[in-house]
This record gives C-alpha cells, structure tokens and sequence, in this order.
C-alpha cells in the first residue's frame, strides 16, 4: 500500500476514510496475508495527523475527524495481516503512529528522516493509545521522556531506542521491506495471528472502552481558545515556509 | 536437581508430576534454600512439552495434562527458593518456560543450544501465562516478534535479548551456576522472598484466577481437527528422522 | 534545591516535613516551572530512610514516619514541574527513590557514588510504590534482579541498566543539569504537563487506592522483632563505625 495523499500524506478526513475502507476490503480478501506500508512522496512517509481538520471547524466535526482517527488506529493495530512499514522518509506524529501498529518497521538511512510521537511540541498531548502503542515498542521510561520532549528520532537513535527494528540504506528500503515480510508470512498463518491478537489485545480494549469518552476528552481540548490560537500560528507559518 | 527423562527430557506426565513433587519437597523443607536446574541428558535442558500427551488422546487425558503443566509453572515461578537455570542444552518452548521462571539463567556458549517460545513454528499458540513470562523478562515489543515468529535464539542473540543473563563456556556452565546461586543466597532470605512475590504476584494470579477458563481454551484448542493433523505430521516426521 | 539535613541528608521526619512543604510552595508558585535537586553534604545525595524512626518507637510513629514518606513520593512522582536530579553521591534506597520521580537524572562519575533500592540486604522489603517506580524506569526483569539482590550500580552500571540518564565528570554534574532543564523547559508547560501526568498516573493511582492499607502493612511489618533486632544491630555497627 503506497501513501500518495499529496503534498505530504497527511492523514486528511478523506484519507483516513479511504485508508480505512482500502485496509477492511484486503483484510477480508483471504488470498491476502501481508501488507507493506510506505510512502510515494518524496521524503516524507507521512506529515501525520491533519491540523486544518483540527483549526477553525465545529466541535462535531472535530468529533467525526478524532473517531477516522481511532478506527484507522484499531484496525491497523487489531490487522490479522503481516503489516511491514518500509518508511522512506520523515514520520512525525501520525506517521509514527502508523509505522508503530506494523510488525516491522525498516527506516532509511537518511539523516532528514526522523520517526516519534513529537505532539507536545506544537502544544497539544498525544491521547492515551497513542502513549500505550509506543510503551509497548520502546519501553515506559524511553516513551516517558519521548512523548514530554517531542523526540523526532534520527536513524540511529530510532535504532538504538528500539521504535524501528532495522535502519538500511534508502535504495534498499523496499527489498528490505520484501525479505521481512516474507519472513513473517513464513509462520503458520492461524497460530501467528492468536499470538498477535493475544499480545494487543489488552492495548486495544483500552480504547474501545473508552472510545466515545476519548472522543470527547479530544473535542474538548482542541476547541480550547489557546489550542486553537496555537494551531492557527503553526498553520500560518507552514504556509510562509511553503510561500 | 538434574533433569533426565530420556531421551530429551520431555515434559511428559509422568515426568511433570515427579517434578512438581519433587518441588514441592524442597519447598517444604527448611534446609533447602536455593536450586539449581539442569540436564543430564547430552546437548538438551529439555525439549518442552510432549506432544504424544496432546495428539490423538481423549479431552479428559488433554485437561489433565494442562492442569499439569500450569501446576509446574505456578510452582516454579512462585517458588520461596532460588532457583538458577543452568541451561547445558537446547531449550525451546516448554523448556524455555522453566527456565525463564528462575532467578538467574546460564546459557552454555555453544551454537547448537537456541532458547525460546517456538511453538507458533508448530502452528499452536503460546498461552497467555508463556507470554506473560516472556514479557517480563524480555519487554514487550522483543517478546511480540520472538512470539510470533517463534524465534529460538542462539547464545549471542539470547545474551543481548535479554532472555538468558550469562553466556558461558559450556564446561564452566556448573561452576558459574554455583557461583551465582551463592551470590543470590547471600540475602536474607525473608526479604528477598517478599520482593520475590511482591514482583511476580500480578503475573501468578491472572493464571489462578482464570485457571478452569485456561484448560477449557487449551482442550478445544487442541481438539481441532487441524491442529491434530499437523501435531501427527510433526511427529511422524521426528519418527523418521530418529530412524 | 539543595539537600542539606547533616550528615548525609537522612530523611528524618522532619526533613520530610521541610521538604514536602517547599516542594508545595514551589509547585503553587506559577513563576517557578523546574527544579534541580542536588546535595549539600559531601560524597552523599541521601542515605535514604532514616532507620531511627523505624527502630525503637511507637507504632503511631511508625504510621506518622511511612505517610510521610509516602506524602513526598506523591508530591515529587506527581510533580508538574520540571525535575532534573543531580546526583552528586551516594544514592541508595530512599535517595534512589527520589532520583526516580524525577524527570532526568545525572550521576557524577565516581566509583563511590553508586544507586539502587538495596532494602533486602538489611533484611527489609521496598514497597510496592518503590517497585513500580523502579519497573517503569529499568524494566520488569531489571528491576526484578535488582530488588532483590539489593543492587546499589556504581555509574556505568547504572546507565547501562538505564537507572540514570547521564554520568558526567563529577565537577559537570551541576552544568549538564542546567543544560538539561533548559531542554525540558523549552516545551510548553501545559501539553509537557499533561503527557507527565497521563504516563504517571496509573502508577499514582495505585498508592492513592491503596494508601493506608500500605501504612498498616509497614507498621505491621516494622514492628516485628526479629526485624526490629536486626535495625537495631545495623543502627549500631554505623554507630561504631563513626566512633
């Protein structure tokens, strides 16, 4: 599955829907076991999550936005497909997310590449799943420090800190993509699923528990008058960088 | 406490009971305060559980045998005593789960002597005490791919994943079991008892508590018509490559 | 804040009391937003409990003394501000458990300076808050060993097992703390503020549940003789140590 939602692959409402609906129709195709996920835009895998469906719109559409958000999480964490994550360039916040519900994770080996969860840094807070996909990947006290500091992980500290399980040279990326999967698909299918499903599923109830109480915690800090006025700087300031 | 069930020390019955009460002895016996398991069977600490006791047998024979393998894990890992695993051998699946319930693990350096929770390469599924265990000792991301992809991993491997403590040459695995297990028996018994409990008492109950709903899942589990199949398969197989 | 109860900054009721109270003036004070914590007293950041008011006094002392300690690790764990531990000596048990709830900790790179909860080698058990920080920041299998062989790690250890962030020279503990507070305070308080407290709160939570039942288990347990004689016999070999 390759993302082109141009310029940057945000996770657009519309995105996400079709994402959403592409993932439900494979994982009910049987002659399917796998997924790779990356990227055809140049350098970025994906900018994450869609600011200007977050700034300046009505708190149901803010509500209708944060639930695309939570079944595209629930679905790719919950996939009884191998996902694989060949990420072929920068992946904050959103992105990260994604790349964090594969199996595997390869990143290219280009310094500009960086992966986390970086949310505290343009003032707003990751949601608690968000917390728990990345503790189960690194670790309470690395995921501690991450998420306060808004740590975007170049290579070798992605590496090292364990949020990607391997760091290749970039025209390498997709045949590294191939070796893993095919490692994975190896396994019995059935047996490898139980296991997976077994190893999440505490993650996931957590959400689908609280699932409407998260939407609202969510519509209620992002309509905030502060949030919204720091949303709107950022945005102005992306678009003078672009301009 | 030397394991020797030949020929590959196979968590059979008849040979789980004789541990269990053997454990249960030493337990109760006020001069004993520290064990060391190992093999006395050539290149294998144990070859896990015992696939005759799980293939072509009735319900009732499959439940009783669960019951008595949950009843050595509840032992062992709940243990007063200090128990160091001096593994001299191989040490998949069931194997690996008596020794990842000691207090300290000895690997013998040679190549031929992986350790891990293969059984997805069987195509059945880790229970969710097995995964517990792993997950403690190893985090949770390492055990979610050793898991799936029923990784047994060779002694360098086993060192770094964390799932052994030491890595030895394998003539001085005795001598350095003996020597960790004095270094554990110098602290005041009570205390390091207490902590001991203390640490592993969450992971302990989950089982006890939903001990009758474990053996209910295994039996039906077990029972399926595709899973027997390929149980015979196997084993047919290791017939023939012993003839 | 600099510790400075002589000779070693043993948390003596009142020094908890002192301690407790600024912190609540610093956290009310809105113009303050970080804190270094540091040592007055040479060779030494804390020498932890003060075994004084565990040995020889009332059970209501005992209760006074354990909701006192328990009242600072809510205060310090919970903290909204930023918390940088410069750890400029020894740092075992209670001292440890205070470098724990902070943000970053920096340990001076002096063999004598060594850290850990090293409660089982005077016969005594730290208690599940003490456990539960520890698992958060080293990992269960860590944290584990650790606890129960009463592991104090001299500086490399100690950042291998990740108990610390850093080991600077010891004349740079105080300047790499400064740089490292600067780095946390560079994010926005309120996003900063809510992530600590979302990572934290389980953990929190669990004491705050279970708060006097863990008062009544020190007392219980503090008032036995045989634990009772053995404070007594460690209290006076110090005693002759400093004669």
């Amino acid at each position: 599955m390759r993302f082109n939602n141009p310029p940057v692959n945000t996770l657009s409402l519309e995105f996400l829907t079709e994402l959403v609906i592409s993932l439900e129709k494979l994982e009910n195709d049987k002659s399917f076991r796998g997924l790779i996920i990356t990227s055809d835009r140049p350098g970025v895998f994906s900018a994450g999550l869609d600011l200007r469906e977050m700034c300046g719109r009505s708190p149901a559409h803010y509500a209708e936005y944060w639930k695309a958000v939570q079944e595209l999480w629930l679905r790719l964490y919950q996939s009884s497909l191998v996902l694989v994550a060949a990420i072929n360039g920068a992946c904050p916040a959103g992105g990260c997310l994604m790349a964090l519900t594969s199996d595997h994770r390869i990143l290219a080996d280009n310094p500009k590449y960086s992966i986390g969860l970086n949310e505290t840094l343009l003032g707003i807070v990751a949601p608690f799943w968000f917390k728990d996909t990345l503790v189960n990947t690194i670790g309470h006290r690395a995921a501690e420090r991450a998420l306060q500091l808004g740590l975007l992980f170049p290579p070798a500290q992605a590496l090292q800190v364990g949020i990607v399980d391997q760091v290749v040279p970039e025209e390498r990326v997709q045949s590294v993509a191939l070796s893993a999967i095919a490692q994975w698909m190896a396994i019995p299918d059935h047996a490898r699923q139980l296991t997976k499903a077994m190893m999440r599923k505490a993650t996931a109830s957590r959400l689908i528990t609280h699932r409407d109480e998260d939407v609202q915690n969510f519509v209620s800090f992002i309509s905030r008058d502060s949030i919204q006025k720091s949303l709107q700087l950022y945005l102005e300031r992306l678009k003078q960088k672009k301009g």
